[in-house]
């Protein structure tokens, strides 16, 4: 049977050639970071290197990375290190309705810790409107952090227009651009930014290297404390493979996300037209062009998410119905919930995340299988009957 | 030259056989263990079977093990996360002065938030008397936590007849085994502990992978908070194949630390009888008995002991002065300090700590070198001609 990998946006394969480079800090490269000899050093001097790399793809200063453990890892730090850094001038904070999961929890964090925290709502495409963010803010605001694309229905936020006015009042703006950094251009200065979150295993990176960029000057209590690493901003050990890996997923990513999003934006725009046009009561979630390249959300009424998962993956190919973090919850989308798609609508959408090894032959695949399954679900769902 | 490196503490080089065991998880493996495919599945089964794995080399259960990514990390949710889940109960908790600068750090952090913080003092050993923990506890103490194992001096604590009376009076107990679990029997039961920390890299597995120990029915806020990871304790994608070497090199040690240290504590008591019989004014630091099979700690008075690890280094020799977390900071050991070790004296120690690939000609060889070393430094120091 055909296998067809379209859950790109949970995981990306690791590129061979970044796991070439990771696997001598494995092996033979195996010094700490911090010791003072020569086995330390040359791990030190390779860490600062992958830093340099992460930094251009952003458009930001090698000393302006902080290396984490993962997208999420680099959005608590965000939340509540930005926050607990700026307790002293207003405990408010904005955030997004569409937020991910680990920028909503931290907020949720703060808010049992005394803090207000005000959720500005999104338009049917998942889009921010800026003015509503402006509307939000107070004289005790310290932080609104808005993403920059949803990894759920791609939905790209217009960061730019939303950070001016923000930061204009002297409040810190963060953006979760895990999604998007290292598959569209990402640029801190030309987003205006205070402070980014961004992870490898988005860009055919390895899992467990991500990173939080802290423009220079803007103070971050720390999430975890102790040594002096990163700068005294995040102690710890380094995972120094995974950000060796995270360097050279960086540095293809930025030379090759041109082709690569040329290449799997038509591939997204195939199945889109593929679905939409073979089976009824079918819609595309998000942005219909402010989306990411690879991100096709389908919505398919009369039906449960699920089952359509279980049957697609007897069938060979990996989807998911909404963010992987929150996957094994079931739970209705929060997101797709804040697009003011109605409860019984939710919960059967689908989302094919493409990535650079996907080709037409799975795109096709992919149209020849679901409408039988789809048609097969309906006809003995609750709903049986409706679609007609 | 000959290359030796005695800073196992710092970090250990990963087992070929934990690195064969994680390269499929790096590039064929790529599933998100939270998706609900069997790239997913396949992911999250061979992480479970990490976890099981981790918890058989310390008696634990697979459920009370949370996967982070560094002992700083583990240490930070025990001392925070452990404190957050009591707060209404009380605001007073304890450590020792010993302890890493991950514990002593995570709880100033709580001081500044208005905890009070008591650290108990050891003797000239680095023992922390039980008696002395009991009396520092208070109505409103929630918190006890005391390192099994000191990485920098060797010295092993008493923990089970700390904890014992401590979890007595319904107060957690944490004890951070980061340089113990893997290198000597650690067992939670038999400790009597409702928290413990452990690294991978201690062991010779890799950089980036730990765990901390939580005993099933104690509560612990999360530090990174977000999606359904770890049971909701810990958010974020899964370093899958850090854990899965992470999971390898808990098998490995389970079963082969007992003919490691067998190996490595005659080679360490060779080093120590040839240095402190070469050179006068030497000791060894730390307990004479109760410490780390791989530990050498020792203090060489009348010297700097940066410039020693500095010569020694270009004799193609790692060692260390203390912990490698803090080691750039180039501060004054506050472990030595802790033990009383006057501060004049504290600046030349150095630390050798051996793994399984070290052998006699490694010992030889260090004795060859260093004597020299210090004679030369001694000659050029402040100090000179007070050592005769």
């Amino acid at each position: 049977m055909r296998k067809v990998y379209l859950d790109n946006a949970a995981a990306t394969k690791t590129d061979p050639r970044v796991v070439e480079a990771m696997v001598p800090y494995l092996s033979e490269i195996y010094g700490n970071p911090a010791s003072l000899h020569q086995w330390g050093e040359a791990a030190k001097e390779d860490i600062n290197e992958a830093r340099a790399k992460v930094a251009a793809l952003i458009g930001a200063r090698p000393e302006e990375i902080i290396f984490t453990s993962s997208g999420s890892e680099s959005n608590n730090l965000a939340i509540k290190g930005l926050a607990a850094a700026r307790a002293k001038k207003g405990k408010h904070i904005v955030v997004s309705a569409v937020e991910h999961f680990s920028v909503l929890q931290a907020a949720k964090r703060l808010a049992t810790a005394g803090w207000d925290v005000t959720m500005v709502p999104v338009d049917e495409n998942g889009l921010v409107d800026p003015s509503v963010v402006i509307a939000a803010l107070r004289d005790d605001t310290v932080l609104v952090s808005i993403m920059h694309a949803n990894g759920e229905i791609g939905t790209i936020q217009p960061i730019a227009a939303i950070a001016e006015p923000v930061r204009a009042r002297g409040i810190a703006f963060h953006t979760d651009a895990v999604a998007s950094a290292g598959t569209i251009p990402v640029n801190v200065d030309e987003l205006g930014v205070d402070a980014l979150s961004l992870a490898a295993n988005q860009f055919y990176g390895p899992k467990g290297a991500a990173a939080l960029y802290v423009r220079h000057g803007v103070r971050v209590t720390p999430l975890i404390d102790g040594g002096i690493q990163e700068d005294g901003r995040r102690a710890g050990t380094e995972n120094v493979a995974g950000i060796i890996g995270m360097g050279k997923a960086a540095e293809l990513s930025g030379a090759e996300m041109g082709t690569r999003a040329a290449k799997i934006a038509p591939l997204r725009d195939r199945l889109v037209a593929g679905l939409l046009g073979a089976m009824e009561h079918t819609r595309l979630n998000g942005h219909p062009t402010m989306r990411l390249p690879g991100n096709a959300h389908i919505g398919i009424e009369y039906i449960e998410g699920e089952s359509m998962l279980i049957m697609l993956d007897m069938a060979g190919v990996a989807a998911a119905s909404g963010s992987a973090c929150t996957s094994r919850a079931l739970k209705a989308s929060h997101v797709l919930a804040a697009c003011g798609v109605p409860p019984e609508k939710i919960h059967g959408s689908l989302l094919f995340s493409f990535g650079k090894e996907n080709d037409e032959a799975d795109v096709d695949y992919v149209i020849e299988v679901l409408p039988p399954i789809v048609a097969r679900l309906r006809a003995m769902s609750p709903f049986a009957g409706e679609p007609g």
